[in-house]
């Protein structure tokens, strides 16, 4: 194939000789474990557990543009199912990949791509094992849609990571500064007038230092959640409503970068919805705190689960929320956001 | 929500109030199961082994039209996952459901497809445990796209069931009339100006008769696949290839409906070559032919992996292939598809 002047067509799709050719080549070459490239309609994986619990989530990926500061399409794919796998403890294990290409979109675009997803999974040390690919007409796609879904496997049932499970008197921490990926998504974006280009997505799988952290403090660890679409804010509630607990942060204690911040500024952004593709929020015991700042570097803690606003709460005759100190020392109450900041940033 | 009047705009997928709204209450309600609806980030699962092997696969759903005589989307994407798991001779366990939403999509085309997929999933006993939903804007997706990624596990370390596991002697089985998807999904288009009306799409989970086949005859079961994209001839060509076998067909033996049969003569379609979404290609020991029959009503003997084919094949230099005895008696090598012959049929 000559890879510079190829475009899909639809007779890639078709389960043909020409969809054969453009999986082996431009695919499954490159991701290449002894499994993948059996091409058989299913993976088969060994079952690395004589007991323990099985972790399995699933994300689609249409990000709009395919390339941007920091990252791509391809990176996210596996980053943001292997981090999703990680907040609940488990070691990812398995990656399903599969692909929905716009006719017309170059052979060339899908290779770069699927060396970003090589390179991603070499990274957090997790096999791609199945696939699957589809063509649609022009039109009826955007170049590259992709799915993937993750498997780990959670070894140790002493191990209870979840929403559900705040705890009083946890610390809330955040592992690094928030809003990154979106405001690079942004910058990203044609028609954006002024200079953001300093800020580049934080896109990253952050499973090997997650996983080092349970080493040491994972009786210490009570909630691990990583904050995209709909920022800290979603997150923080979504930890709340499940384990119908009170949190309180405080802003001045959230790690921010400047470049994220002028813009924030600049056009009325609340970098608390600001969706983070490299980022977790954890909830924990204090005692984990230098667990994980050991691990993660950029770690601060931004809050706790604090008794004094559940009672305050109470007398309002609710029993969660999330409560933010703005920097003026005033309290203000976080609401879940209602529309979109910008479309299609994951 | 007012679900006749309501329709998908990109807050939807915004991960904010709105996008919360319509996962419970569109999705998560329809297919409730003790996991799905704790909203984590990752499902969490009892691991049923003690040892054993783990199948894992995946497909993306772009079907035109959703709706098709026999069938949708929502039951082809359980359908088609489930099978695939089946053809390693796994049991389903759980299914990861993912949307990719186009704007302007009605919540009661999503809530019919949810029925669907709520029902098929019923019928083939399996969970679905974890979902995503995305939008993306009009003109940039065909109202619903849908990813299905599956796990099972295959309990039993004796059953060896793969396309490389062809042998000599083996018969070839199909579990019944082919091509009959691939022409309801033609009648379903629009411009089709001739009454196709009496072809239904067979789409159907396969799982619960073939495990049943299995119990009596697993040792005898050596490679099962499901003929979706380029029909039979694509899945025998694949198994041909990865057992590097010989293998010969009797056009006079393959059971065909009417109405596919009236279609294909019409419109010069090859029915080796259409989609099937319930059947099975099978390649067994004669000794389990029985038993196929037992729980696969319709199913028929085909043909067979040739030592007599191989040794005509090995004298032209070659020790794979697909040969057809055509109703005249000739026989004719069976090519890959090159190209599609409908596209946008799963």
């Amino acid at each position: 194939m000559n890879m510079k002047k190829s475009k899909v067509t639809l007779n890639h799709g078709a389960g043909g000789r020409q969809m054969g050719l453009l999986i082996r080549e431009l695919i499954v070459e490159k991701l290449s474990n002894g499994i993948l490239e059996r091409l058989d309609d299913s993976a088969i994986l060994k079952n690395n557990l004589s007991a323990g619990r099985i972790a399995m989530t699933t994300d689609s990926y249409v990000v709009s543009p395919l390339f941007f500061p920091g990252g791509d399409i391809g990176r996210l794919a596996v980053s943001g199912t292997v981090n999703d796998l990680t907040t609940s403890g488990a070691r990812p294990y398995a990656l399903s990949l599969a692909f929905i290409l716009e006719e017309g979109v170059s052979f060339e675009t899908i290779s770069t791509v699927v060396d970003s997803i090589a390179k991603a999974a070499k990274e957090a040390k997790v096999l791609i094992v199945t696939g699957d690919t589809k063509v649609v007409e022009a039109g009826k796609g955007d170049q590259i849609y992709i799915n993937t879904c993750g498997i780990g496997f959670i070894e140790d049932d002493a191990l209870q990571i979840s929403s559900h499970n705040l705890k009083k008197g946890d610390v809330i921490m955040v592992t690094g500064p928030i809003g990154n990926h979106e405001i690079a998504m942004l910058a990203a974006r044609k028609g954006v007038d002024f200079d953001m280009s300093s800020v580049e997505s934080d896109v990253a799988p952050l499973c090997l230092p997650m996983q080092k952290v349970l080493v040491k403090a994972k009786q210490l660890i009570h909630a691990v959640k990583d904050p995209t679409r709909g920022g800290i804010a979603g997150v923080l509630l979504e930890m709340s409503e499940h384990s119908q607990a009170c949190i309180e942060i405080k802003e001045s204690a959230i790690p921010i970068d400047k470049g994220v911040h002028a813009v924030c500024e600049l056009l009325g952004f609340d970098p608390l919805y600001l969706a983070n593709e490299g980022k977790f929020v954890i909830a924990c015991e204090e005692s984990a705190v230098a667990f994980v700042e050991e691990f993660f570097k950029d770690a601060k803690v931004i809050g706790k689960v604090s008794a004094q606003a559940q009672a305050q709460a109470q007398g309002e005759g609710v029993k969660k929320g999330v409560f933010l100190e703005v920097l003026s020392g005033g309290i203000r109450r976080i609401a879940p956001l209602e529309t979109t900041q910008l479309p299609r940033i994951c």
